[in-house]
């Protein structure tokens, strides 16, 4: 009834989006299950999920440029102060967008619009190999 | 232990907010569990859900406000240069929101506050027909 | 295959960031289930729910400073003139975060990162007890 399957993904950081439905596919056809729901859940707290069309305007521009109206990469953030780091508004804009996705799914197949891809934001300032765990609880 | 119905919401676009806490208390009574949660799901990218105290100040005016700052309806957009539309706010604000809610009920009844409906807020800039899916697990 | 438990959590208030992990981490053991899913929902309009790297620099500063460009607390709410009361950026900050968070855990272990720890965000203008249903689903 409950089925975990933990993806690896490659990034690049720096608001990198990488598209994963077809991992989270692969991972709900390997569970067995027809119907039920997957969580898409990134491990860790400089990264997040969502939905998105994915198509180059918004994949390398608009999102981002959101984001630095919210949590800007220069800005000045108590987190980098303590720690020397440079990664605060990676943070900031990981815990606002979260890391968990719940899909429904229907014969196998996730419950999304033509133009609607699962992605993995990784706002990180460098690349990572991120854990995003997919769990499936259905029947 | 899985039961899956897909609501069809008429929406006005242009960040129209609607209530649909109603329709997903029917789903879960269809249903026919006691206890569980109800996944909440838009079908489609320029589309959100959320819980919200549904009175008019929130609902026509101060959430519409707030994204404006985060993705401004006549602000630049690549989305829009390459694909000739004007709705690129609405699939960056439907990507920040989220098209996925999880809500636990008890006893057929979503465990919400007294002033916290379920909404679906539609950032589209035209009247949609929205599938929302409203995938119940429970016993 | 389904066990809700609802914590109290007693908040101050004006961006009160809480760690709910060891909480959590007890609702999942309580449960008596090895893997599932555990759904972290407020109850409630002006809270939310998320993951934080737990540091004084993000809770204390640059969570709160994030929200403060999308919402201000001094900004102008027609939620603020219809009631008036003074919380209308609550409203519109937990409407944004999101009131629910669903986590997948495996041998009775939320599956988070080291440095990812589950929050209580409250926006609201004064302490308030809050209730966080954690419901776990699994076997």
């Amino acid at each position: 009834m409950v089925k975990t399957e933990t993806l690896e993904i490659a990034t690049k950081g720096n608001c990198d989006i990488v598209d994963i439905t077809g991992d989270v596919q692969r991972a709900i056809a390997n569970a067995g299950f027809n119907d039920g729901t997957v969580t898409v859940f990134n491990v860790g707290s400089t990264a997040g999920i969502t939905t998105i069309e994915y198509e180059p305007g918004l994949v390398k521009h608009d999102i981002n440029a959101a984001f630095e109206k919210i949590a800007p990469k220069n800005g000045r953030y108590e987190h980098e102060e303590t720690w020397h780091d440079d990664n605060g508004h990676a943070h900031v804009r990981a815990s606002m967008l979260g890391p968990s996705l719940v899909v429904p799914f229907c014969q196998q197949e996730p419950m999304l619009g033509t133009w609607q891809q699962i992605v993995l934001i990784d706002f990180d300032t460098r690349p990572r190999n991120r854990k995003v765990v997919c769990q499936i609880i259905g029947e």
